[in-house]
């Protein structure tokens, strides 16, 4: 992967943690929420105005911001050889509704702070250094998510990424162009130009590291993932005169498939997930039986067979438990499992030991942007501690000294592998 | 409740089936929607539109504009003794989220065209004439319904109405003032005057009349009602991360509620009627643990002692099926059973026999204004048939013919009581 030496210690030593911490809680103003959450997102006003003033960090550096027809964003250190393909850092900026600081925000953060920190030290290396803005890693405004990091790795067209519709009927494509006009001075570049290794820093969202007082989290993969949206048909009718044996009812048909789902799924299946994360009726009266509902469901598994299984089973039972309803199944995301390679770990492992700081491997059940660049770049992912392993939610919180150990981490390995 | 003769039955034949459909169709484009449905909430712009042009109306006849603190509007016809209580006919004109044209709407414009057809006929009773358009009948927006007739019967207090808030927080008491805006001619009057009777006519909502080709449905009663609204709440978690175990998930808390409901309350009473009309949750995101869902429950027997009964088991079921989540059930409605007497039901009879219809008695399972105002003055309701029974739909539809024949049936009785 690369050459620890004198560059990547003296890029790492020169992590600033206030510098870090100034600039996540600077960023989650863009979005806050009085209870301390942050909601931000997918190119909302709040994603537009974070981006602006993360460019505007990018300018008191010596960086170019770039940006591609999928709305990801890059600030570039240009290395002594500018020609070579970059290596790049980051995560996403955007939020779930109520979601936290941290989650995403510190990759991006992190990233930026080794441009500075390079800086700082005196460090120009031989390839380029460039911190990424994936867009719309959650998916919360348009479905399904890592929708930037797909398009970059080629494994979505952006042409179907630009007609995604938020809830409003908004497609990407009437609210990118705000965005970009946001940043006049990024440079147009094309999706997917090649990568020398990809680095992505994040909490860890889960309480494994805080459990065995560790401080770094070497990501050995990440776990899959199946969603469908699921609409059951029925027909509105008067609540007060409509008899009940005759009614088309969607919501007692979504309760029930529902109640299937969960029964099927979880029973006999303790490490799968299941979560109905949203679910709108139609007429949404309280005298009127729903004529339609739609929800969403969102299935992982740590094993790809299971999972396949599992995901399987959804239409089906979804058909049989429909009642007199009418029901219908698209299955929105099917991402398999993926693993980081065994020399990229050992790489991130040695980059720990060297700062002398704790490390555990980490399978990561949350999905990250990580997950689409795998597939085009070496790629590693670096955890850091989360308190009580509570995320997406206002409650989400991690410590300054501990931000700042996993942005030495990744200033040694993204150092070391421009000398790749 | 008074003699019918020459006045009500010149004023019953110079009612205008084509006056009172093209009336009933104009109403009909204030909150129309693609499909022919209507979807007119209380105090909304389409509403207060509504108001404004039946207001127009009023102004062609010999007629005044009255309002009282709870939004109800009066269009008054005054009689030859204008001190002695009114008699009074109408509905209301809000609707459901795609309704449809004819649910209240039918009654407001009936009770206009006996004031039209009244002075076409040259009759000048005794008692003056009132039409009248309750507020808020449905709850669709302000919940509970009959909000305004409840108000004038002294059943709810006006300054409880006045602070109800709809879904986006909206107060009553902020939008009434834009309604009365719209009527500058309007003249303010107390609550609860005094009435001589009050006669409702209205589309059956149901299949009765229709399957029995009879012209006239004479109403026994009104089914009643208790309603609930349910919280659970649970924990905001990751989809992906937290363990399915650990997880306080309030919507798979909320299916298991809803399903033991559906369960109890239906399994063993075929009369019984139970709609979940409205559903929420927080966040609302496909990969977020739902947090906290918030739920209508609404339900209706033909008896007031099973409607008790199965009532008083929601509080209990709630608590039961909570798991890992609290639960919050605040009864919002609790209307037992109304019942019209039987020398109202004699005289709309010898009003329908009188006109040479067909007639039939119904027991509403619908609720509906007369079930407050039964409370403090003779009431009665006049049904007509509607199409497949079909209501709180687009495809509410009813015959000219037969809104005629209601209309003139309304006519004999409302001009007969201003003899009493």
């Amino acid at each position: 992967m690369g050459r620890f030496g004198p560059d990547s210690d003296r890029t790492a030593a020169a992590v600033h943690e206030k510098r870090l911490w100034s600039r996540l809680m600077e960023l989650a103003t863009h979005g806050a929420m009085p209870d301390g959450g942050v909601t931000r997102l997918a190119l909302s006003e709040a994603d537009i105005d974070a981006r602006r003033l993360i460019a505007r960090w990018a300018e008191s550096l010596q960086a170019e911001v770039l940006a591609d027809d999928a709305g990801n964003c890059f600030i570039r250190y240009a290395g002594r050889d500018p020609e070579l393909p970059p290596v790049m850092a980051g995560s996403h900026i955007d939020t779930v509704p109520g979601g936290g600081k941290f989650d995403g925000a510190y990759g991006v953060v992190a990233a930026l702070e080794v441009i500075e920190a390079m800086q700082q030290a005196g460090v120009r290396p031989k390839r380029s250094v460039e911190a990424v803005i994936w867009t719309n890693e959650e998916g919360a405004r348009f479905s399904p998510g890592q929708m930037g990091a797909a398009a970059f790795a080629g494994t979505r067209s952006v042409d179907e990424i630009l007609c995604v519709k938020d809830r409003d009927g908004v497609r990407v494509r009437d609210v990118l162009p705000r965005m970009l006009a946001a940043l006049p001075k990024a440079r147009m570049r094309s999706l997917g130009v090649p990568i020398t290794a990809f680095f992505e820093a994040h909490i860890e969202q889960g309480p494994e590291l805080e459990a065995h007082a560790t401080q770094i989290g070497v990501v050995t993969g990440i776990q899959g993932r199946r969603s469908f949206i699921v609409t059951v048909l029925g027909e509105a009718a008067h609540g007060g005169t409509a008899r009940q044996s005759e009614r088309k009812d969607a919501l007692l048909g979504a309760v029930r498939i529902i109640g299937a789902l969960e029964a099927s799924v979880l029973e006999n299946e303790s490490d799968a997930r299941l979560t109905i994360g949203t679910f709108s009726l139609e007429p949404n009266a309280p005298l009127v039986v729903p004529g339609c509902v739609r929800f969403s469901v969102d299935l992982r598994h740590p094993e790809n067979a299971t999972m396949k299984r599992l995901g399987d089973l959804v239409p089906a039972i979804c058909a049989r438990h429909r009642g007199a309803c009418a029901v219908e199944v698209v299955e929105n995301a099917n991402a398999p499992c993926a693993y980081f390679g065994e020399p990229m770990m050992q790489f991130i492992e040695a980059a720990v030991d060297r700062l002398q700081l704790s490390r555990r491997r980490i399978f990561s059940l949350a999905g990250h942007d990580s997950r689409e660049i795998v597939k085009i770049a070496p790629t590693g992912m670096i955890f850091v501690p989360c308190k009580r392993g509570l995320s997406h939610s206002a409650l989400e919180e991690a410590e300054p000294h501990d931000l700042a150990a996993g942005a030495r981490v990744l200033a040694e390995v993204v150092i070391a592998a421009c000398d790749a």
